[in-house]
C-alpha cells in the first residue's frame, strides 16, 4: 500500500500545508492505513472510518496541543494518531509496549485524557475550558463526542452546566446513528428529526471567506456578518434545537466526509461567542464496504480478513454459553428479561434480542438507568439480568448500593469481561469488580471458571439464591485443562493432594493455571501440593475456610486487584481463625495494567502456569 | 394544635371520601403537624411544605398501593406517610425504631422503595411501569420529583428510554425552582420559560369532566374531545417542549397548591395513551414563612423554634472548619477550585462561594460530572477540591478511577458525612467510602479524628502529596478529649501506653472514644493498653504496622463496613508481616445501619467507649 502523503505527516503542522486534493488523498491512505493495520491487530474500525475527514479538519482548523482535542471513549482516535506522529509506530496498535487504541497523554501530547468509558469528554472537556478562562487562555477546546454517548447521563449534567459558561468549548456531536449498537431511545429519534431540516450552513466558499481575507477589517465585518446570518437563522428555526435550549449555538447539520465543509464549519463555530455545538453527520464504517453494511460488527472486532471481511478467529465464549443459556431459560420462563447497555453483541444477548423481545432492554450506554430500571422489574416480580463489560459495571457502584442491595431486590448482574481484557488497555480491564463487589451488602458473586459451573451459577443465581446475585467470567472461552477439578460444587472445587499442607487457593479463569502448576510441582519439584477453586467468591464459604486455615503454606492466586479483593477478604477470615501459616497473595497492586495480550499480562503478574511455579517454588 | 380531620385518615380511603372544603382543612392539619413535629425531630422540612396540595390530589386520584407513587429522594415523602396510616406514629420521625424521613418499604406498602439519592425514580418507576405492561396489569405507576434532580443525569438515561415505551408511567415534574440550594444550570433556565408560557391545562371542572359520567359512552367521547384539544395544543405551541422531543405527553404547568386543579390534571394525565410528564409549580417551604424566606436553610433542618424560625443548636462542625481553611487557602492561592453538587450550605462552601465566586461551581445533582470537571480543571493547572458527603461520593466510583487516578491528576475529595449521620438512615450513612477508596489505585486517603488534623490533612492534601487525596470526617464536631493524643503526625497519633502488648487501633471520629476506653481499662482493670489512631488510612503507614505486627493482642475499631475497610486491610499486611498474636475487628457488618442518634449507634455497634471497653474486657 502507498503512503505517500501520510508519512510526510510528522505533526499537525505539516497538515496545514496540504492543499485540497492532497488532504483527499491522505484521507483515502489513512483510511487504508487503518483497514490493513486493523486487520491484523484487532480493534475499532467502523467509528475511526467515519471520523477521517473530520479529524483532518480538525487539525487543519485548530492548533493542537494549544487547542485541546478530546476524544469521548477514544474509539474515534486512530486518525488523530496518524496526524499526531503516530504513523511509524502504527502497526504497533494494541500490542504490549505498541500505541494504545484509545488515547493516552504518555504517549503524546497531543492525547489529552486516556480514554475508555463514553459521555466523559463534555465534562472533562468543559472542565479544561473553564481553567482556561480563569487563566485568560485564549485557545480553545474541542469535545468530540458520538451520539452514542448522549445515550448516558453524564453529557447532560455537563451540558447544563456548560450552557451558561462562556467558555470557549466546542463539542462536535459526531451523528452516524449508532451507539456501539444501533442507537436506542428517544434521543435519537429527536437527532433524526433535526437531520432532516434544510441545512443552513453549508459554509461552502462563503463570502464571509472572502471578507475574511481583507487585512485589518476582514475579521470585524465577517463576524458581523456572520451575526447577521445566525439572527436569520434563529428566525427561521422557530422550532429551537434541544442544545439552543440549554445555551449552546447549535450548528449543523454537516456533511462529515467533505473536508471542505467541515473546516468551514469550524472556522464559523471558532468566531462564536460562547459554547458551540456543530452537529456532522458521518457513516460508520465509510470507506470499506463489509464495515458500512455491519458498523456493529465492526465497531470492535478481532483479526479479519480485508477480502471477505470475515473474522479470523472463532470460538466458543463464556459470553455465548451465557446468552445461550439465558435464552434457554427464558424459553420456560417469562419473567426472565435481559438488560445491555449498547452491548447485546458483546455480552452475547443478540439472540436473546431476537427470541424475547418483550423481554429485552437496550438502554443505550446508561448503566445506571440499567440498574436502577432492573429494581423496578424486580419489584414487580421480574427476574432482570443485566449483562454487561466488568469496567463498566463501576460505573453503577451506587445504584446497586442504593437501589438494588438496599431494596433486598433480587438482580442478576452478568459481568463479561471481568479479568485482564488485553490489547484494549487500562480503560477496560476488569480488576475492579470483585473488590467493589465485596463492599456490597447480601450481594452474592460467583467467579466460574468453566462453562458448566456458569451454567450452574446462573440456575443459582435465578431460582436458588435469595438476594442480588452477581455471575462473572472473562472474555474467552474456557480451557479444557479444567475437567480435570474434582468436586465441583457450587462453592468450591478441588484439585491434587488436599491432604498436602501446601495449598493453592485461587479463583475464575486462572484455575486452568493452578492445575498445570499442582501438576508441575508434582512433577518436577515432586511435592504434594492441593488446590482449592472457589467458586462463590461472596460470602466465602465457611467450610472452604476452614479447610484453608488448617494448612501451613497457603498461596492465593486472584486476577483483580488486591485491595479488597478475595485475597484480602480471606486474610482477615484465616487471622480471626488463628490461622499461624504461611500466607502469598499475589495479585494487583496499586496500579493500572497497560495493554497487552492476555496471556502476555497474566504471565506478567505471574497468575499463569509458570508465574505460580516460580511464586510457589521460592517458598515451598 | 388540633388535627380533626387528619386523625380520621387511616389510608387513601378515606381521603377519598372528604368533600373540598375537607381537603383543605386536611392540606393546612398536614403541614401544622409537619412543622410541629420537625421542630422536635429535626428533618426535612421546605420541600414536604411544598407537597402537602399535591400527595392529596395524588392519593385523591390514584389507588394505591396497586397504583405506585415513587417518591424521587423521598424529601417529599411526610404528607403520604400521614396519609397512608402513619399519623399516630408521626411523631416518631426519625428517631431510633420511629418512621423513617425518607421512603421505606418495610414500613408501608405504600412505600415502594427506600429512597435517599435523588434522580432515581424515573428510572425505578419506569421498571415498574415496564414489568406491569409485560404482565397486562392496568394501575398507573406515578414518579414524583423535583426540578432539583433534573441537574443529575440519571434522569435523561431514563427519559431517554421512557419516551417510547408506551408504558402507564405519570412523572410528576415538582417545580419549585430549587434543587438543595437554588437550582443552577441550563435546565433551570428553561423551565423558567415554560413556566412564563400561557398556561393551557387550567383543567378547571371541564366539560370533559361533565362528559365522562355519561355510563357506557362518556369515556370515549371524552377520549376523543380530550385527543383535538391536545391537537389544538400542538399547534399553539409550535415550540414543542423539551419533553415532549423526548416522546412524553407535556401538561401543564398547573398551580401546585391547588387541590382542585392538580385532581383536574392527574385525571387528565391518565386519560392519555402513553407516557406523561405533568408540570406543577410549588412553593418551596410552602405555608411556614421561615421555611418560604429561607428554603435552603429549611431544606434539611435540625431542631428548631417554631415561633423564631431559629434552629436550637449550634456548635462548630468538621464542615465549617473546612470551609473556613479553604477560604484561606483560596485567599493567597487563585488555583484553588471548590465544587459541590448542591450542597454549598451543608459541605460548608458558603463562604468561598460569597469570595470566590470565579472559582466555586455547583454543578447541581451531578457528582459524576463534577469529578470528570474537575479532572478538566486540574490537567490544566488548577487544584480542584469536590465537598461531597460520603454517601453521594458512590455515585462518581467510576470517576474516581478512570477520571481522576488513571490520569494522575490531583483532585482533593473533601468527604463531609463520613460515619454514621444518624437520623437521616440507610440511605445516609457514610459508611462505604474508605471501602470502596481503597480499591481506587493511587489515592491517598486521610481521617482526620480532630479539627488540626483536618487542617493538616487539607494542607498536605493540597501542597504535598503528588496524587489524588480524599479527606474524610464526620457530621458534627470534634471532641475536645482528642486533645490527649501523643505524637500528632500526619500518618498516626498515639496514646497511652505504647509499650503495653495491648493495642487497639482505629481511626476517625471514634478515636476520642478509644481514649476514654484506655483511660477507662487502666482505671478499672488495672490494665495498660496502647491506642494507635491512624490518620491516614490509605496507603497505611508502614511503620505504624510494624509497631502493631509485634503486639500480642489487637482490637481494631472501625466506623465503617468491615469488607474493604482498614480493618481487614491491616489484616492482610499483619499476616503478611508474620504476626502471630490474635487480631479483632469491630466494624460494620453485611447490612445497612438503620436510623438513630450516631450516639445510639456508635453504643449499638460497639464503637464508643462502653462499647470498646466491653469488647476489650472480653479476651484481656
Amino acid at each position: 500500500m502507498n503512503y505517500k502523503t501520510l508519512q510526510t505527516i510528522k505533526s499537525p503542522e505539516d497538515l496545514k500545508k496540504l492543499d485540497n486534493p492532497s488532504l483527499t488523498e491522505l484521507a483515502d491512505e489513512i483510511r487504508n492505513k487503518m483497514i490493513e493495520t486493523v486487520s491484523h491487530t484487532g480493534g475499532h474500525l467502523a467509528s475511526n472510518l467515519g471520523t477521517v475527514e473530520l479529524t483532518i479538519a480538525l487539525h487543519k482548523v485548530f492548533d493542537s496541543p494549544k487547542d485541546q482535542i478530546v476524544f469521548d471513549v477514544g474509539h474515534q482516535c486512530y486518525t488523530h494518531k496518524l496526524l499526531t506522529g503516530r504513523y511509524d509506530r502504527f502497526d504497533t496498535l494494541r500490542t504490549k509496549d505498541g500505541i494504545s487504541g484509545f488515547c493516552r497523554p504518555t504517549e503524546s501530547e497531543h492525547d489529552i485524557f486516556f480514554s475508555g468509558h463514553s459521555g466523559t469528554s463534555i465534562s472533562s472537556g468543559l472542565g479544561l475550558a473553564t481553567a482556561k478562562k480563569i487563566k485568560n487562555d485564549d485557545h480553545y477546546v474541542i469535545s468530540l463526542i458520538g451520539d452514542g454517548s448522549f445515550t448516558g447521563g453524564m453529557v447532560y449534567e455537563a451540558l447544563n452546566n456548560g450552557g451558561r459558561s462562556m467558555t470557549k468549548h466546542i463539542i462536535i456531536l459526531n451523528d452516524n446513528k449508532m451507539s456501539i449498537s444501533e442507537n436506542v431511545g428517544a434521543f435519537s429519534k429527536y437527532l433524526a428529526i433535526i437531520r432532516s431540516r434544510p441545512e443552513y450552513y453549508n459554509f461552502k466558499a462563503s463570502t464571509e471567506e472572502k471578507i475574511n481575507t481583507i487585512p485589518g477589517i476582514g475579521k470585524a465585518i465577517s463576524k458581523k456578518l456572520y451575526d447577521i446570518k445566525t439572527d436569520i437563522k434563529s428566525r427561521l428555526y422557530t422550532q429551537s434545537t434541544f442544545f439552543e435550549d440549554l445555551g449552546y449555538r447549535y450548528m449543523g447539520p454537516v456533511d462529515g466526509h467533505n473536508i471542505n465543509v467541515l473546516t468551514n464549519a469550524l472556522l464559523a463555530a471558532k468566531k462564536v461567542n460562547g459554547p458551540v455545538l456543530l452537529h456532522v453527520i458521518t457513516v460508520k464504517g465509510k470507506g470499506y464496504e463489509y464495515a458500512e453494511q455491519h458498523p456493529s460488527l465492526f465497531h470492535g472486532i478481532s483479526q479479519f480478513d480485508i477480502e471477505t471481511g470475515e473474522p479470523k478467529h472463532k470460538g466458543s465464549s463464556f459470553s455465548d454459553i451465557f446468552g445461550h443459556y439465558v435464552c434457554e431459560h427464558a424459553n420456560r420462563d417469562s419473567s426472565i428479561c435481559a438488560i445491555t447497555a449498547a452491548m447485546s453483541l458483546g455480552t452475547g444477548l443478540e439472540r436473546f434480542r431476537r427470541e424475547h423481545p418483550m423481554n429485552f432492554f437496550d438502554v443505550g450506554i446508561a448503566e445506571e438507568h440499567a440498574v436502577t430500571f432492573a429494581s423496578g422489574l424486580a419489584k414487580n416480580g421480574m427476574k432482570p439480568i443485566f449483562a454487561v463489560y466488568s469496567t463498566f459495571l463501576q460505573r453503577c457502584y451506587d445504584q446497586i448500593i442504593h437501589d438494588i442491595s438496599l431494596q433486598k431486590l433480587k438482580i442478576i448482574f452478568a459481568i463479561d469481561r471481568a479479568g485482564f481484557v488485553g490489547e484494549d488497555g487500562e480503560t477496560h480491564n476488569g480488576l475492579f469488580d470483585v473488590a467493589f463487589l465485596n463492599t456490597v451488602p447480601d450481594i452474592t458473586v460467583y467467579s466460574p471458571c468453566c462453562y458448566r459451573s456458569l451454567e450452574a451459577d446462573i440456575n443459582n443465581a435465578l431460582y436458588a439464591d435469595k438476594t442480588s446475585c452477581a455471575v462473572r467470567y472473562p472474555r474467552g472461552g474456557q480451557d479444557e485443562i479444567v475437567k480435570k477439578l474434582r468436586y465441583e460444587f457450587i462453592e468450591y472445587s478441588e484439585y491434587g493432594d488436599m491432604e498436602s499442607e501446601n495449598l493453592i487457593v485461587t479463583y475464575g479463569r486462572i484455575t486452568a493455571n493452578a492445575i498445570s502448576a499442582v501438576d508441575r510441582i508434582k512433577e518436577q519439584l515432586n511435592t504434594d501440593i492441593g488446590l482449592l477453586s472457589f467458586n462463590r467468591i461472596k460470602p466465602l464459604p465457611d467450610h472452604a475456610v476452614s479447610i484453608i486455615s488448617e494448612k501451613k503454606k497457603v498461596w492465593f492466586f486472584e486476577e483483580g486487584v488486591r485491595s479488597g479483593g478475595v485475597g484480602q477478604a480471606l486474610a482477615l477470615r484465616l487471622i480471626e481463625s488463628d490461622f499461624k501459616g504461611v500466607y502469598k497473595l499475589t495479585a494487583i497492586g496499586d496500579e493500572f495494567v497497560h495493554q497487552a495480550s492476555v496471556s502476555q499480562l497474566l504471565n506478567e503478574y505471574k497468575l499463569d502456569t509458570d508465574g505460580m511455579f516460580d511464586v510457589i517454588s521460592e517458598d515451598i
